[in-house]
């Protein structure tokens, strides 16, 4: 499985990359005058994944993703990543499975420039396939975009469409065949999902963002997660909320639910000072204004919805809405 | 999980840490004018460790040991750990064995002054707790040892003593409860090793090594491996190897495999230049002479014993002596 490894990984270099996969450590030269960001992930199997539903290119696709979109949520640009993975021995002994993983796993580290410099192997202790991600990034020093910024009156925007991943898996539970063959040539928001680097990257050079999370739990809980970071609360305009087209084949409640609550879209929630004009796409994807930071306060929840009728509702983190 | 691993983790701290667990990554401001070293290293149960043999305490210190021996045979200095864990529900439901894990992790990080800077979380998909550490380290550009730069007439050395870690994992098979109350002030080369970075930081510094590797495989393994990335061979002497006190305890055969064989030492296996006067202790461990390195040859193997008596045999990695 080294080997495997070590040879999909050889296609992937970087000139910060002083040494591989090989030795004790991996050994890189992060360029002078930046912070080093750093982030890891699990994605195990009946945690993360299922492999009878989802094709082995896509649970390497999203094992790096994690990662990535951490990155992007800071602004920072990949430096290196670090795989652990651990196999069940009937996986082992199926180079399929492991060179469908490396592939969709390398794809997008070829896309976004970054090298596999090393990582760990083991027999899995059970028949669950089990990863960790490792990813460095680097940002010029003390520019990282962080989740504390937010300050009431500011803005409230997210990247991309919400709600695809979340419609997406539900159509993968009913029918895991019709996914067999899916690339990353397709839309496919859950199973391949596209970090927001580049739009990270210009939030933080720009200095458009007062903060930024990528929303890998749903917005409700990501954007609470925003809040109590900066001690603000936020309203949120739902009529405003960018609609994967996706969630077009679902129920009315079922849509609302995935827009409000679905996970692992891996777009980018952040907040940004009203006075700035925040162009209409960067990093090649639209971005909408949400809603509005507002002060906090213990007589209100922390985040509300604000309905097109006027009704404010509590948006509980995760999953429900309480009418007040 | 997350708030036990934040609280514990808020008692180790660091100049270098500029912001730990809560955000998207972790930020950190290495050193200038440093390379960076990057390790990752699965301890996972059932592979790595059985929860009714070792501690939870133990479990910790192993987990953190694993990353911070493959820093110490680079020379290098820690900068942060980062750790991913998934527990199964019955040992979340179980506050005490969380505690003793973090509580042996974060002994040995305070020791060596490394801050637990990050990590994941997870629900574990089986009755396996899962651990995951990535050590970064730092050494003046350039500096770092390599396992690659044995030369043919070089000395070769280990610190410390041989097959204690090998001889314990015996014992504990043998009866588990005698080690319940085993703590990090005992001798336990298994459930305890010492990860020797101040012997690593020195041969650095003082350039006295010419490749080094830690000893997690064992002496035959890791030679092999030291030998192969070197292109050399080597020539140990079976009677001037260290024999840890715990091999008294054993049958001569069952001795001699964990000598030659036995993991999980974490001592430092280290090639020099025969001009060199290697001190006798370094980073508070003896240092011992055990062998030469020799020309690779087609015509005879890798590694070969040189016994008391004038005789060869090959030294096959992994539990094997051919005699020749």
């Amino acid at each position: 499985m080294v080997e495997a490894i070590r040879r999909a990984a050889a296609g992937t270099a970087s000139s910060a990359l002083q040494l591989g996969i090989g030795d004790d450590c991996a050994i890189l030269a992060p360029p002078p005058g930046n912070d080093l960001l750093v982030t890891t992930d699990f994605s195990l199997e009946g945690r993360h994944f299922r492999r009878d539903w989802h094709p082995a290119r896509s649970i390497g696709h999203r094992t790096l993703a994690r990662g990535l979109s951490d990155l992007a949520a800071m602004g920072a640009h990949p430096l290196a990543a670090f795989l652990s993975l651990a196999l069940p021995r009937s996986v082992a002994a199926n180079p399929r499975w492991l060179s469908g993983f490396l592939d969709g796993l390398l794809a997008l580290a070829q896309r976004h420039n970054v090298p596999l410099a090393g990582g760990d192997t083991a027999e899995s202790p059970s028949d669950h396939v089990l990863a960790d991600i490792v990813l460095l990034g680097t940002a010029p020093s003390g520019t990282a975009l962080r989740r504390s910024g937010a300050r009431p009156g500011d803005a409230i925007y997210v990247s991309g469409r919400l709600g695809g991943a979340a419609a997406e898996l539900e159509a993968l539970g009913r029918n895991p065949k019709l996914f067999r063959s899916a690339t990353t040539n397709d839309r496919h928001p859950h199973l391949f999902p596209q970090p927001r680097l580049a739009t990270g990257q210009a939030l933080r050079r720009r200095g458009l963002a007062t903060a930024c999370i990528d929303l890998s739990d749903g917005l409700s809980m990501d954007l609470a997660h925003l809040c109590t970071a900066s001690g603000v609360a936020a309203e949120v305009r739902a009529a405003a909320l960018p609609r994967s087209p996706l969630l077009r084949g679902m129920s009315p409640d079922a849509a609302r639910h995935a827009l409000l609550h679905g996970g692992e879209d891996y777009e980018l929630l952040f907040t940004a000072s009203p006075k700035i004009a925040m162009p209409k796409t960067l990093g090649g994807v639209p971005l909408t204004r949400i809603g509005t930071v507002l002060r906090a306060s213990q007589r209100r929840p922390q985040i509300v919805t604000l309905a097109a009728n006027g009704r404010r509702a509590a948006l509980v983190p995760g999953g429900w809405e309480h009418f007040s």
